[in-house]
């Protein structure tokens, strides 16, 4: 992409002279952000622009051309591609709107313009999109008004009214950018490619992104964990509440994923996830000038009470830890303080203190080896020398190899005191629980970083076995797979289950229950009657021969009375589960931007009534499977309360791991669930199982329905 | 307070004439605020400041003084309010330090201060505090540099560094204040009497506090609940967190109640608890200039999609809702916007909309019956005349009378906008999210205002019994009653228990099983075993007499061998419980800042993995008493799940109301748990009670320890 990011000779398509209009917008910011190399404006007019030559058509341009941006009305964008390929321009930024976000006509314009696009492997940012800026090139591709400064930072964007608020707020506050892009309909280029390319981009040290849908979740994730690895990725994303997605899929008709499988791919892909704007911006700030803490420990120096309560309780509530300072530390701060000055965690140096107190203490705290980062709170006076109380902290610490913040309450006249800050490197914020926050995103990024790498298994199963069974359903044109045909695909994956057999007569059950030993479970066996409880189609605990004898007849009758149209294939003998077994669900759904999401939870009330569940996308590694098992808030009811024995907590993630491997074997099953999953403290039984299955057509991709399809079904 | 607030002569004690003092900056405070009326600088060295002439002591001043500003050294304070007493002043504000703050001579010291102070009804302010500001009547008796605009929200905050922050904070963003006060240790006012004052305060429209701790939760919450029906009352308590009470407790010396305690405090009162400062003033914005919304429906009106779908997704997260328009709003809108904008809510005017399209949209929406509050949303564009559209939307704003809020994205050129609205008194926000959460917290605010006046019921009971089960208990030295005890005090206040006797033998135990009917409970009965289960005391369904003599003679024994020294009287028989009852936990434990804090949840789990708890103080309300028990996550199993039978709604709220009379009836009761309650789909029987109780020294409060008698006995 960097004929896109750093282009020796650009192209502007629909210059214009007039100001006010895009096309003379971009040229000027082109100019006036100091583009040193080739600019050929071109409009059918002809004559110059800003002392340049224009060119009446694309074709008279007589140079190479790397980056072409065009600004023409949309229905003369896609000749305007053919032209630019013909003379072999490499990329291209469409500002035009009016595209897949008009509807339908503009849907199919966008369509062939992408598909031309990467026929001739053209990177095409837009369409309906600001354009970009690189600050170090001095390119200012865009038609927003004014450039930001030089930074570390990337920062990219679905919506372009928040590139506009963003480069506002950023000349407003002094913040600067590396690279600042405005993806627009992310019709070929998008949040995948653009981490990517970030990733490699020596001058981003930080990616901030802003994206209302995700447009290829796969690999979206397979791009954000590499990075992830090697530089912070700080994402928002917006649609999270229904109330959002509605929102969302009227302005850019974005099919928006379920929330829980965004949150789970950040999550497994080490993206740090915001919900505010405000905070993108105040992470980026820690994580480009400060270097990750080893750990959560958490000294906080301060020179007033009540802003050191405040920083103690958002550490509270954080992931970060507050522990006493070592023994010797104490001892030194002791003398240096008044006695009744508090010289634990939070150490107070009082109002009076001055710049030799600051300095004195953040030494003494950043050398404590029980203290990973600091916090220095500074609530001026007006006996403080502010200028040399910042100066002194700022050289402090960079005496120091962890990372220092600084909180500096109230603004008035503190101009000078956070210029300070910032050039020396240390993140200075407003509030205290600015400052925890984005401590506490660094420290769990760390963790995420020094993670331990992982493990992905492939589970022996019978393939053959399990697609056979599905194949057949959909020849028979079913799309629900119940108990007693799922049962078979779960033995293919090597799943254990109660004993259990199929009776098709009151006497073979009776037959059947006494070889499996009684108590029993008789359950309806039918392909037409998924949910079981609508006919009262389950008897637990049936004791005698005769029990389960009069239990057959009367389940199979009751399910004739209720469903006359169904067939009955029988009903279920199935072992009782042990007395202290626990029900779990292990389920899985395919969501349609990020594919399988399996769910975890204990059963019943807990996953119906508690919501208690824990997310991840497949595959699944062996770490993440051990994640959603302890993640739930229930998970002490699986180690064991009050002297129960722990659960067999191998034998969950097994089942967790295949159910994986089948999600990602067959894209034919849309949804799955085993659900009650017996475990006891050496085994985990599935006592059910159930899935829904759809014929794939052959165009369609594995991640299920997407928006191309379903448009081109209506055309 | 009149006095502290306007008075017609102040007197500043420890005046200085060298400048940066404390006595000096006062000084020239009073006077460059404007103070009208007559200024007495005193000080031994007598001459002038600042044109005033210095009286040399404070008995030389021979006009009346209605304040007296103090700051001299800590240790002159005392003679200073002796002598300010003999000429009669009405109140003081104390700026000195080296109080409570400083350990305990300066503790002793401040108490014969405000001792001295409500003797002689002195309003006293501090000590060790920043002063006052009344912007209304130019007065400035702080040490605070500058003086805020004049508004109609009040702050007042414990901490003098966030009292900095914030005026540095309003000069910066233009925000006016009523009162602006620095409470410091309130030794005499604190915030209940500020809450009590301003509200009465004409001048005030919003109260505004921080506090670290609550000095007399019961009159905070008698002075706060009164209020809140008038104006808003929004405050931030800090130390919620164990680290930040940690914090706050060395800081001040002041002991935190538990968060619980006070989120419910303020809940019951209707303050409206942040957990951000920024977002104090947030709130106030909005609060000091919209009405209330009638309903929680937001019609959302936008020129961008991205800040919508922001919008979107804050609603989503709140408890305001997102309608659609009504069918006519909806047809007047079509016309008006081209076919590819989204006319539903958000409603997207697209980023060519003026003046014009906004004024038209206002009005609709507003006008639309579906709708209860407004937000428009200004994504500044290049060709838009931002100041234009910011006079239409204020004056379309004025036209409606329904709150209309706006969120302004990006500051860059927005400043003249801004003052528009600010004029206008339309809140403008940064950020989506900001104002959705401002227009939630009013309504929700509107629903406290509009909730059903709170019934108050005192239920029959016998009093004399359980106090002389208490007294007879507290006499023998005893601080735990056990259930055999405890169940009298049940039975005293009209609580039913399943059926139960004490037996005293195994044949006893068999004669009262057979007359209460099997299956039954043994439970050991001692009053040194609090903790049954610790002997494993408690054997559940026993069918026959022989299993009940059986198990008699089992527990007794064990419980014997475990606890060799304790006094066993027998075994508890009881009724076993129903078989569709559902075990509910109701207790209190008396928090020190707020009384008996009363907590429900349902048993085991929920309880104890779960802390699915839902608190209240007492006295408990019926509509408090229903609250609680709906308020739970699991809520729904009372309600009855997968056709079980609701549980007996009134029957569980009247244990929870009769307990709430216990705990305010007996201050020796300290903590009490009933557990389980046994409730069915038509009763709730008290199953175990467990209470602790303390023999109240004579001069002890209600509301437990307090911190004057812990340091006495240090003493």
């Amino acid at each position: 992409m960097d004929s896109l990011f750093t282009p020796s000779s650009i192209a502007v398509v629909g210059a214009s002279a007039v100001s006010g209009k895009i096309g003379n917008t971009i040229l000027t910011n082109l100019q006036s952000a100091g583009y040193k190399g080739e600019l050929f404006p071109v409009n059918s007019r002809g004559g110059t622009i800003g002392g340049l030559k224009v060119y009446k058509s694309i074709s008279e341009i007589d140079h190479p051309v790397d980056l072409a941006v065009i600004a023409v009305p949309r229905d003369a964008v896609l000749c305007a591609l053919n032209d630019l390929i013909k003379i072999g321009v490499r990329s291209v930024a469409v500002l035009s709107a009016g595209f897949r976000e008009v509807g339908r006509d503009g849907w199919l314009l966008e369509k062939q313009i992408s598909e031309l696009a990467e026929k001739n492997s053209i990177y095409l940012l837009g369409p309906n999109c600001l354009g970009f800026i690189n600050t170090s090139a001095g390119i200012n591709a865009s038609f927003a008004s004014g450039t930001p400064l030089t930074g570390t930072t990337a920062f990219f964007s679905q919506s372009g009214a928040l590139c506009v608020a963003v480069i506002d707020w950023a000349l407003a506050n002094g913040v600067g950018f590396s690279k600042f892009v405005s993806l627009g309909n992310k019709s070929v280029i998008n949040e995948s490619s653009m981490i990517e390319y970030l990733g490699n981009d020596p001058e981003t040290k930080v990616i901030l992104g802003y994206v209302e849908n995700i447009t290829d979740g796969r690999n979206f994730m397979a791009q954000a964990v590499k990075v992830s690895m090697k530089k912070p990725i700080i994402m928002m994303k917006s649609g999270t509440t229904a109330a959002g997605a509605r929102a969302a899929s009227s302005h850019t008709g974005a099919i928006s994923g379920s929330d829980q499988a965004c949150d789970a791919a950040f999550h497994q892909a080490g993206i740090i996830r915001v919900d505010r704007l405000e905070e993108l911006f105040k992470l980026a700030n820690a994580f480009s000038c400060q270097e990750l803490p080893l750990g959560p420990n958490l000294g906080i120096i301060t020179n007033a009470g009540g802003p050191g309560i405040l920083a103690a309780d958002a550490c509270g509530e954080s992931s970060l830890r507050m522990p006493s300072f070592s023994l010797s530390t104490i001892a030194e701060l002791q003398p240096m303080l008044p006695g009744y000055a508090s010289i634990y965690n939070p150490v107070d140096l009082l109002r009076e203190a001055d710049a030799a107190r600051y300095c004195k203490a953040i030494k003494l705290i950043g050398l404590d080896p029980l203290i990973n980062s600091v916090l220095v709170i500074v609530s001026p006076s007006d006996k403080m020398n502010l200028t040399e109380v910042a100066e002194t902290i700022a050289a402090c610490a960079s005496e120091i190899s962890k990372p220092v913040f600084c909180c500096l309450m109230g603004r008035k006249n503190s101009e000078a005191a956070r210029s300070i800050f910032s050039e020396a490197g240390v993140p200075v914020y407003d509030f205290p629980k600015q400052a925890v926050r984005a401590m506490d995103s660094m420290y769990k990024y760390a963790i995420w970083k020094g993670r331990a790498s992982r493990t992905f298994e492939t589970p022996d199963r019978d393939y053959d076995a399990a697609k056979e069974i599905i194949d057949s359903a959909l020849r028979s044109g079913r799309s629900e797979l119940v108990e007693f045909q799922a049962r078979d695909i779960v033995t293919a994956y090597g799943l254990p289950s109660p004993d259990s057999d199929l009776a098709r007569s009151g006497d073979e059950a009776a037959t059947l229950a006494k070889r499996l030993g009684f108590p029993v479970v008789l359950k309806i066996a039918s392909p037409d009657i998924p949910y079981k409880s609508d006919v009262n189609g389950v008897w637990l605990n049936l004791n005698t021969e005769e029990e389960v004898r009069n239990a057959f007849w009367k389940i199979t009758a009751e399910a004739q009375r209720l469903k006359p149209d169904a067939y009955i294939a029988g009903c279920l003998v199935q072992q009782m589960a042990s007395k202290d077994a626990r029900e779990i669900i292990i389920g899985f759904r395919r969501d349609d931007q990020f594919g399988p999401l399996l769910m975890f939870g204990l059963g019943g009330v807990y996953v119906e009534v508690l919501k208690d569940i824990s997310y991840r996308l497949a595959p699944l590694s062996v770490e993440d499977a051990a994640e959603m098992v302890r993640e739930i808030r229930s998970y002490m009811l699986l180690k064991g309360v009050r002297g129960g024995e722990p659960a067999d907590f191998d034998a969950i993630t097994d089942v967790l791991i295949r159910m994986s491997c089948l999600a990602d074997d067959f894209p034919e099953i849309y949804e799955a669930e085993f659900n009650p999953v017996l475990v006891s403290s050496d085994e985990a039984l599935v006592a059910d199982a159930h899935m829904t299955i759809v014929k794939l057509s052959s165009g369609s991709k594995e991640s299920g329905l997407n928006i191309d399809d379903d448009l081109s079904k209506e055309a």
